[in-house]
């Protein structure tokens, strides 16, 4: 059996009842009014869940940050320049980017993976070094990649969660994406998976304007009007229309769900890999939290597919693991709240 | 001068626009495409304004949360019997409470305040010994309290900022309250001011039923009509249909604001105290945040009126100074972007 399939088979069909049962429970008898702490609640209940005692801790935080290329910018669907994806993996090593800053404040380590930036890199930087290949094809014209590189890229993120393993415990994992154009193909990931039209899912990325718009709208039609990918197969879509770094971002769902570690995703980018993970194996989705909701038109309807409701709406559209990162310290809060405010019984309040 | 009109009269009228522009400046250079960190760059630019730089340090944290009990309970407007106001408060100092746990999580220091809870603390209990009288009259019946004890409850919240300051150093201030049946002179202060029908500002606090909801908004009107609290005097207003916490609310907003120290406001009960603080002095707006957006109904109207944007929506509906202390984390976080995000120029990553 391949890695990938060993990876899917052994994600566990059902969370642990019993500490999710105490977790309600203990909500419910807390000194405060019936759910008063909405969303924190439940997620504090589901974190209960996947590790099996009310007193979670999520001390080791962990973010990953895959990069890649994309051929699909020749098209000009992006504003920055394709240079600039090598340039930000270099700034994530040295600390100095958003997410490393985010990060930091979330008491979590920040580590970049190449799955496939058009750059060769030192060897000895330190990040995950898992290139597939320097760039995906121009969609427009060629598969991304052959289905042999999806399955790669894939099998690379399941791989970069078992080497945080080897180094250390890993108690929460966030996931983030760097690689110019990749709006481009997440749009089309989303529109090739549910058959929504394309100008609905479709963003203005870092900031594109209403011609550049149009073109983009164009560009992922063409894509998926040349290779129609079949909406039944994660890996026949990602391998057409796709990103190595949107492989290696389903890769870490699959192998944090696999390992039983909750799995926080990002933007438009990271979720459209979370997208393909859960298409791949449905019971990924009971470890894997919505961060924010994106400024990106088309992350609405990948957490409506996944059926996840994102925890904040700050206006982000950045990627990098962002908003994972914010949103690490709230999951981590939340097992604070179920584990630490006091119940009724416990501190003499009356009840109702 | 009194006390207030002497707190008041020192409130800026300006922030400081040299900080602000850096601000803008520096955000517009960090290797990250244009306002792609949303309100967390808004948020960011303002606290460099109230406190002059760039670096903006909020390391101590301070979250008060003001109690007072409520006449107007006596007409079955609450769930909770009012017994629980001064149970919560001994909750609080011994440390059980929701904003305790998540107050600590939050690095913050959180005390108790007794603005007018109908119980006689233990002098040696650590809160703050501000108590105005055992509680408010039923304000459908007689004016919840004295126009002096009005001011008194705003002198109090006032004090309580000075004597924070006397303890140590105070970067920003949380507000919450506690106080059984303080949802319904909250929908009061806000329909007093706004002349917005009752219906639309009567939400069902900790979980009252249909009914229930029917009769406090009932008792709302009752109180208005029998009253007619002028929309231009919010100390009338407050007199009239508010409480004695509300009152401590606003003191702390127009204290924090008078000594630069930006504040940020809980829920319904710590907003209708910053409605009156900017009703009386509009600069302190300034330095005033809104956290969470309520799952009550009346807390829009507020926030309109305020001209503030709440940060998040994690359907919480608890007040105690919980959503402030949630989003104290993101207020510190935002002060790191801004400081520690490297510019394109500092990190050799091409702009456009």
């Amino acid at each position: 059996m391949s890695l990938l399939e060993k990876t899917i088979e052994s994600i566990p069909e059902s969370l642990d009842e019993a500490a999710f049962n105490a977790a309600k429970d203990r909500l419910l008898n807390q000194a405060k009014p019936v759910g008063s702490l909405g969303i924190m609640e439940d997620i504090s209940a589901r974190l209960a869940a996947i590790k099996g005692t009310i007193d979670v801790k999520l001390t080791h935080k962990r973010i990953v940050t895959c990069a890649g290329d994309h051929g699909v910018t020749q098209e000009g669907i992006s504003l920055f320049p394709a240079e600039v994806t090598p340039q930000m993996v270099l700034n994530f090593a040295g600390g100095g980017a958003s997410v490393n800053v985010i990060g930091k404040h979330a008491g979590a380590v920040v580590k970049a993976a190449d799955l496939g930036v058009n750059y060769d890199f030192d060897p000895d930087l330190p990040i995950f070094h898992k290139k597939v290949r320097h760039g995906t094809a121009n969609f427009t014209r060629e598969p991304a990649m052959t289905r042999e590189q999806a399955i790669q890229s894939i099998v690379a993120g399941i791989e970069i969660v078992e080497e945080l393993l080897a180094e250390g415990e890993v108690d929460i994992l966030g996931t983030g994406d760097m690689g110019i154009g990749n709006t481009t193909p997440s749009s089309a990931i989303i529109a090739a998976f549910s058959g929504i039209p394309v100008e609905k899912l479709t963003g203005r990325g870092t900031g594109i304007d209403d011609a550049a718009l149009k073109n983009k709208i164009a560009v992922i039609q063409k894509g998926l009007d040349l290779h129609k990918p079949d909406p039944k197969d994660p890996i026949d879509i990602l391998s057409k229309v796709g990103g190595f770094e949107i492989g290696g971002l389903a890769g870490l769902v699959l192998g944090a769900a696999a390992h039983g570690i909750p799995v926080i995703c990002d933007g438009l980018i990271s979720t459209a890999g979370a997208l393909i993970a859960c298409e791949l194996a449905p019971a990924a989705r009971k470890y894997l939290f919505a961060s924010h909701k994106s400024v990106e038109v088309g992350h609405k309807y990948m957490h409506d597919r996944l059926g996840l409701e994102p925890l904040i709406d700050l206006k982000f559209r950045l990627g990098e693991g962002t908003g994972a990162a914010v949103c690490m310290e709230l999951l981590d809060l939340s097992t604070r709240i179920l584990a630490d405010i006091k119940t009724f019984e416990e501190v003499g309040v009356t009840s109702i």
